[in-house]
């Protein structure tokens, strides 16, 4: 059969209304859910108000950013405007980066608002045991999921009909990445502030319960997992997806062009929307089995959805003239590698396997021993993903070769769209993660009872640790589109170098003084923005600490619980959104302004270096610090299970400084850097045109 | 004037006839020094015996590795033992690297006689005031700096005179930095594990002071920063020095290979020689000025030293023919980059400057935020050193280039002879900071009084702060050297590909996959070998503190320190001993296989990126680690000198928990890192003929 656009257009089509209609149907069937306990209902209500304060005046301060990014793209990209290619290109560009922007903004708002009606609701289920409540908690994911994926796909057809270009494409995706890693920043400063806050004083200090309604942090702490985890998370990986879409996209659009056809374009649509099927599929068939086991029945339903889509793509394979078998190996490798990187995420991470308890053990020797250790477990901990992400890229790269010039490339640009295909599913998964880690602390607060907080804990936990494996996913897939947008860059270094008259590049050789020059200055960027957004964390959560302070001093019976008197909560929240709104801006623009200056000073060639270097120490620091803050964090929840004298033990306070270290580690910067990495390609390829004219040396 | 070589090879033999006489005055004059105290001769014999048991075991195991590497090497190096070639070359190789290993040992074994008699009369001359206890101190340090670097030209000359083979002088090299990985390795998870421990029992949780006789692991302690930081660092620069003008032999001989003289051997040669005798009229001039201020007069004998190089080699330039000035510019470049690395970390790890006391005021809210502190600047701090070694490595390239094919390279290497051309004195100036440190050791051991036990601590501290401007040599040089070493790396392999009759290779490209395969698995490396050594530190600490509890509960009068009552000292340096020698072998074997694996898998290209993500990590890691390790130690000097609430207070006891997990990543993992990259760049060169043969896949 033929694979002609239109046909696959058209499938895109049936899986972005299916994916939209099952988003509907299960956003309804959440909010159909029983929801009548005043406590809860209003304590729900001041995180939901919370968290829409917080990303009303986010959303302010970056429209200022993208209006004036947009006005620089209109002014420069793709060529400057004086340069006589009229404004048309210009306006378009400027246009799909705006559009970038406010469909990543709206794929935040949407988990938003099903998080923070989820929650509430996925509390209540619990009273009435674990199947119910799993199902609230893993739908409320759902509808995120869904959507973020629908709309990804939704616009990045848009935008390739209306604009009929590609590098629309790439313009759509540096809006949606730019305003991801604000968002990202922003919301994990926002959600560490309060929850490192929320611990150290009250359980370090006081010795209260998590989630003690009389902590004044502890509505900012709920705020936060809504704006970091949900919001953020939903940003960065619509984000990941719109990515390695564009770079697979401008690939194939080149190598169509030397055949005269279609095909590899059809195969990045074909198998982007099969992937979102196979999402759908996963999704439905998701429940809690007999045993009642939810980490089984989240990673089940990730199975399922990888096995739909070999299937559903490998009948694609059949089925169209031109499909190769080659590119859908390529896709499947990034599959098989994902599930590897994420077993191992999980020997390391997962409180039945023996680092945890490792790290558990050595915590009775004092905190030093409990961060010494996990530094050292988390540095080993990136070994097997760095192996796993290096052989997908070999093997992908290899098996696409044969099928001629450039789609070695392609392959490893298939590679990413295989391991991002189940996206939806891995949205899905660590969306349920803060809405049952809100549904535990409104228990708490609701007075549900130990019951029913003890089943929103077997929820939680399970979030905790179902995040290891999807996180292989989006690691590995970050890494090979940033790859392929590396071989993305290279081909827009030479559409440059024609336009100018000058010869072209076949490669970035690292023994060229210019690479090397970029290589070593891109591999500190990571370092540094992870340094700025820790010491943001660092310096917020002195305020709010402070803040605490004041408030157990100075409110009356507030630390003796007395009835009727309730701490000031939105200073708490106001602290944390000032912060984070303060701290997002110039981390974010040192990832700009450092790739530009490189390129402005060294060219094309130092900016090669300089994602090399980036990639290299970006995943490495990400893999570390991300894995290093799940095994405090299983580790400290291990010694509470009563191991190595349980809660109050030397080794149970060690542990929590461990915890405490790890929480920006792997909320704040450790996930991060994978849309770090991704801005920074994206601001080179298109800034291409300028560099390769402008630069002082090299 | 003629530049011939035999007149240059007069010059070295001046120069390191010079330098093992200005040793031998030294050393006697440091063996006139007067020492009667009969209890620091005792501790000061203990600490004597200590480090020699260790160094004897040590050397034992270590000589059977380089038994078993010799037999490796004399069967397949430079080729295969049956390819017909003889067993001549091979017979010669493997000799050079039995020389390269017994040379370091030499170098290591005479640190430790010379460190061991110097502390006890530093410590005495502190009685008669902090003049005549620097001079003690540094011309100790001295000996060592002298005899390191005069017995490196010496064995270079005379390896390369007997063998006629710069193939022979990598062997070389490859001997001193495979002995220098395991010392560096062994010593410093020995000083960790004693230094450590000694702190947690005695200052932590005992509350008596640093030093105490009282604490039995307090012998082990000062064992450790001999066999540490003597002997370990001794060997290291021995072999950065050897690495760095292997590499640019390497280079130079295959240029005048090409032009048909010897003039770059020569300038190689001529560069080292000057530097030694720069050296020993820098540290011939040494003496603490008018305001009695050992860090100026540290400091001041290294600009000497600079500037006299400098001199010397812009007069050698004038003077022999041929010597080129762009060569002089690309050493000077490289001295200049290597002095404001030094300015830069200063800054980050200096008590009199902001980061320190910002880290110090944080350490007010915890551990945790000390921790986090720390690690944000530690990273922060990557950025100044990474640009300079970039900067000079273009500067270095830039400026060759115009001297015709392959100069660029051999600019590069020319800049890290510059930058170790004054490595006498950083010797002497990083030996003596373990000589104070245990000077004041014995001085509180031996009841000096506070006011000697002060004037100890002030050139102890001189020789903290010092060590930040030397550390910005050496992991500069470090950076450069490798890079020149991938320069030779690539000509091996182009040699390899003529014998074996296949085309030879123009360079690394990173969109290669096989080299990026290679990057990605090169970067986790250095991640992967720290974090060996920090467990190692982990687990051994663990048992020296089970020891000294067993020891304080078991030996009746210990702790109130009843007359004539004494720790079992020897113990806890046994424990040391055999844990450090445990873990340093399969940590150094890490780096060895790695790169082989990885060789005979991937090929040349795959190790071209090997080696180059290995460099880059490899520096990231090291300065994150070394600086923030020095960070946290003076943070904690700082409060202990009365600030935050000074001893004993919450900032305190954090900052403590900062230090601790500070002690290995400055001085066992951190600077371990230059000598891992440097042996996996000589292992991947040496062995080139047989991977350009046998490897499966690229």
């Amino acid at each position: 059969m033929s694979a002609n656009l239109p046909l696959i257009y058209a499938i895109c089509l049936i899986a972005v209304v299916a994916a939209f209609g099952f988003t509907a149907y299960l956003f309804g069937w959440v909010k159909k859910q029983p929801s009548n306990n005043r406590r809860i209902e209003y304590v729900a209500d001041l995180i939901q108000k919370g968290a829409n304060t917080f990303m009303r005046k986010e959303y302010t301060i970056l429209a200022k950013f993208a209006a004036v990014a947009a006005i620089a793209i209109f002014v420069f990209l793709p060529a400057p405007i004086w340069s006589g290619a009229g404004i048309v290109p210009n306006l378009k560009m400027a246009l799909t980066y705006i559009a970038g922007t406010v469909f990543s903004a709206i794929a935040g708002k949407i988990g938003i608002l099903v998080a923070t009606n989820a929650n509430g609701r996925t509390a209540q289920a619990a009273k009435d045991g674990i199947k119910p409540a799993f199902l609230v908690g893993f739908r409320g994911g759902a509808v995120m999921g869904l959507a973020v994926v629908g709309s990804s796909l939704l616009g990045v057809l848009l935008v390739l009909l209306l604009c009929g270009d590609t590098s629309c494409v790439l313009g759509f995706s540096f809006g949606a990445s730019s305003l991801a890693l604000f968002a990202k920043a922003g919301g994990g400063i926002f959600t560490k502030t309060a929850d490192v806050s929320a611990d150290l004083v009250g359980k370090v200090e006081l010795g209260i319960p998590e989630d003690d309604p009389r902590n004044p942090a502890v509505i900012a702490d709920n705020v936060g997992d809504n704006v970091g985890d949900v919001a953020g998370m939903g940003a960065d990986l619509f984000d990941s997806n719109v990515a390695s879409m564009a770079s697979a996209m401008v690939i194939a659009a080149s190598l169509d062009q030397v055949t005269g056809g279609a095909i590899n374009m059809a195969m990045v649509f074909c198998y982007a929307a099969l992937g979102l099927l196979a999402s759908i599929i996963g999704i439905a068939t998701a429940k809690i089995g007999k045993d009642g086991n939810p980490t089984r029945a989240l990673n089940s339903s990730t199975y399922v959805t990888t096995a739909v889509f070999l299937a559903l793509t490998a009948g694609a394979t059949l089925l169209f003239d031109g499909f190769s078998w080659r590119v859908w190996g390529a896709s499947a490798v990034g599959l098989l590698v994902g599930v590897i990187i994420g077993i191992a995420t999980d020997y390391f991470t997962d409180d039945s396997k023996p680092i945890v308890k490792k790290v558990a053990h050595a915590s009775q020797s004092g905190p030093a021993f409990t961060v010494l250790s996990g530094i050292s477990y988390g540095f080993l901990s990136s070994l097997p993903a760095m192996i796993g992400i290096a052989v997908s890229a070999l093997a992908a790269y290899k098996l696409c070769a044969p099928l001629g010039d450039g789609y070695a490339m392609f392959g490893i640009a298939m590679a990413a769209v295989g391991m991002l295909s189940i996206v939806g599913m891995i949205i899905s998964n660590d969306a349920y993660g803060p809405i049952v880690d809100n549904a535990r602390g409104l228990a708490e607060m609701g007075g549900l009872g130990e019951e029913t907080i003890a089943i929103a804990d077997e929820l939680d936990s399970a979030g905790n640790t179902v995040k290891a494996v999807t996180k292989g996913f989006s690691i590995g897939a970050a890494g090979l589109t940033v790859i392929s947008l590396l071989g993305a860059y290279m081909s827009e270094v030479n559409v440059a170098a024609a336009q100018i008259g000058v010869a072209g590049i076949t490669g970035f050789d690292i023994l060229d003084p210019v690479v090397f020059f970029g290589m070593l200055i891109g591999a500190a960027i990571p370092a540094v923005f992870s340094a700025m957004l820790m010491l943001g964390v660092d310096r917020n959560a002195q305020r709010m600490i402070a803040e605490i302070h004041r408030q157990f001093r100075e409110i009356r019976g507030l630390k003796e619980g007395k009835e009727g008197v309730e701490p000031q909560y939105d200073k708490c929240i106001d602290i944390a959104t000032v912060g984070a709104l303060r701290e997002l801006i110039p981390a974010g623009l040192v990832a700009i302004l450092s790739t530009l200056a490189v390129g402005f000073i060294g060219g094309v060639h130092a900016i090669g270096g300089f994602l090399m270097g980036n990639i290299i120490s970006g995943l490495l620091l990400s893999l570390f610090m991300s894995n290093a803050g799940g095994l405090w964090d299983n580790a400290k929840k291990y010694i509470e299970a009563g191991h190595e004298g349980g809660k109050g033990s030397e080794a149970h306070k060690s542990a929590v400084v461990g915890d405490t270290v790890g929480d920006p580690f792997k909320d704040t910067a450790g996930p991060s850097l994978n849309t770090l990495i991704t801005v920074m390609s994206l601001v080179a390829t298109l800034f291409t045109p300028l560099i390769a004219v402008w630069h002082i040396f090299g």
